[in-house]
């Protein structure tokens, strides 16, 4: 027991055999992660001057079912958040999700060299730099970023793999308004289009409605500056919309007066009216992450099932949980902050039996919009419920997630 | 310019060479950090497992002045925060403040391993294993921590060490009121005392009252599971008291009918009732981090004062700004979410006019106290302002923190 509570500085001590052998007591029989190189001056210097997290710790992301490796990288890139790893609202921003379409992983940009032009239908067109944006006002809020490409398929068998693709932060930046207005948005304007500074320039075109609402102009992620693959040095952060809208390495905002085509469209623009209702903005979505797809229940007893819950039309106002396939549902209690277009924490006291049975969450958000299931999406659309198993649904998937306990305990895609 | 967007598939493709051509084509004169290994196949992985911040991001937390430097350890250390570049309320895990004084760095636990029992004056003693303790509700909730440690002094210059000793985090745990009911709390008893599992069993005793309360058993830190500087795999949060209360490598809660004297005390029990009114809880505290001590203004000019406001007695209310030696304040913007017992960002336009000034902050809290300035301080105890340059403020210190802001545009510490 005294060797399992051996600190740092009882390694500093030791020296390498000791830590060796300290390593060898506390482990557990197989896969035990190799312990840091507590010996070093210079590794101890490190963990003072940035922590790191436990050795013990070793959730990751990863890429997309049926993507190429990492190393092998194509044009498109969807790195997958840990969800089953998750506790509480925050994703911690290594984990993040990364979404991709641009032929790079992300630029190395220099902060200082880094400028953001405000132009088209303004009075007055401006190029701000980071130490000019820092003297706006900036708000901090806690949104959700998610991408289209989150969509469950019964192939996917974890909830990393069927949603993994939606994180949330405090963002920390200058509401876009204040920067519009410092131009002077001339009248007739009606859209504005963000782009980035990375090979490919991705842009995206957003109402200047939504633009002059609640946009930010975002520099801090969790508590410090961006993470690179999240768009540092600056980001477009559009509450409650796709991510894709949510614009990187934000270099460009173009004030015009129309929808402009862009590399980042994906058939945004549509003339079919049910499917144009569902893109930009998610709908009410939630999904349990324990228990869920590859997830084992030790046996019958008290469990707490916890998911998370978001909108992109504002706060999460309900979650609830249904035990038995969808024929009986009970309100679930929300465990954090309900903060508008953010993952919100929910739980619910769960005695298992032992039976096989269905897990499922459906949210409501303040709107009063509520969640649907890939049933009532299917017949919205006059297709069989089966058809979204191998095509995507009009717009973004914000279906509901059945998750099956057999009565080994083994947890897996119902969908 | 191209150079500067280059991406880190650029770096791969080019190799070595190129990429050292492009690290000088986008460096500025002086101290730019090296890039990345980007060329390393195992390098992309890690980040795609696990991302990092930019190379550009070089701020560290660092020990408190005239403790030894961190390869020389003595038995207490404070690792200070860089709040000068705080964003936001959140505080990133890898930056969080550290205090301890018990001899090792932080012990290296297995979460598999780790039991918390809690016993004494209960009906049913019990022990938790850490997967017993998922099974319990859990919440998600932003709270600061701050060392009683936390003192300015003249010769402290920046903001990192007159107030680097508080972090804010959201923590994720189950509420400890649930823990003690499940056990049975006995008639008579009125004190809980938690130990941690480090090598000298640090402990605090706090009420029970407090205790059932709002404490949490917390084994969530922003979104993933604790990080060993802050108490791996299990700590106390005991909301807006002092830091050493909120016990980290939490391994055993003893229920009892008074108080303890523990390793961790350090004068909380006074018989001079002013003082005692001090000690556990913290008043409504507030600090600008910007413009602070050691940063430097361009020029006259427009600027947005930032800093941070925090109470232990509830959510912050109001925070004024003075930027005139304290003749006449303003109401500050909050400009986040004013969680209780959390850091609550503020900010407040103003324009320099280049003449020297002192900027301070205040703060008042939802139960209506108000941050005092250390001249109130002093006159209250009946000694010299001056007094607490030299020796620590009784109890905890919420002083008034004052900046000095040259005409050259340094900042200096006017405490």
């Amino acid at each position: 027991m005294d060797s399992k509570r051996r600190g740092r500085r009882g390694f500093l001590k030791g020296g390498a055999a000791v830590a060796g052998l300290a390593v060898g007591a506390i482990g557990t029989a197989g896969a035990r992660p190799a312990a840091p190189d507590a010996n070093s001056d210079q590794r101890l210097k490190d963990l003072i001057a940035y922590g790191e997290r436990s050795h013990y710790v070793t959730s990751i992301r990863k890429p997309m079912v049926g993507e190429p490796s990492p190393d092998q990288f194509g044009l498109t890139r969807h790195i997958l958040t840990p969800l089953q790893d998750s506790v509480g609202n925050i994703t911690p921003s290594s984990l993040f999700f990364i979404g991709d379409h641009r032929g790079v992983f992300f630029p190395d940009i220099d902060p200082k060299e880094h400028r953001l032009l405000i132009h088209g239908m303004v009075d007055r067109p401006l190029e701000f730099t980071m130490e000019e944006l820092r003297r706006f006002p900036s708000v901090s809020r806690v949104h959700f970023v998610e991408c289209l490409g989150n969509h469950s398929k019964p192939e996917y068998k974890t909830v990393q793999e069927t949603h993994g693709l939606t994180s949330c932060a405090e963002w920390t930046g200058v509401p876009l308004s204040l920067l519009l207005k410092e131009c002077g948005v001339q009248s007739g304007a009606s859209w504005v289009v963000a782009e980035g500074a990375e090979e490919v320039k991705g842009a995206g075109s957003i109402r200047l409605a939504k633009a002059m609402d609640d946009c930010l102009v975002a520099y801090g992620q969790n508590g410090e500056p961006l993470r690179p693959q999240q768009g540092f040095p600056l980001r477009l952060i559009v509450p409650g919309f796709e991510g894709i809208y949510n614009t990187k390495w934000l270099r460009r905002i173009k004030v015009v007066d129309r929808y402009y085509m862009t590399y980042n469209d994906y058939g945004h623009i549509t003339k079919e009216p049910k499917v144009a209702a569902l893109v930009f903005q998610w709908g009410p979505k939630s999904v349990i992450t324990f228990p869920s797809g590859g997830q084992q229940l030790a046996g019958p007893g008290f469990y707490q099932i916890s998911g998370l819950a978001w909108s992109g039309g504002g706060a999460v106002r309900k979650v609830e949980v249904s035990t038995d396939g969808g024929q009986t549902w009970k309100d679930a209690e929300i465990r954090g902050t309900a903060h508008p277009m953010a993952h919100t924490r929910f739980g619910m006291d769960w005695k298992w039996n032992g039976e096989e049975c269905v897990l499922q969450s459906r949210c409501t958000d303040e709107l009063g919009q509520v969640q649907p299931t890939r049933a009532e999406l299917a017949k919205f659309f006059n297709v069989s419920p089966e058809h979204y198993n191998t095509h995507r649904t009009p717009g973004t998937d914000n279906t509901i997630q059945p998750w099956r306990v057999a009565s080994d305990g083994s947890v897996h895609n119902a969908i």
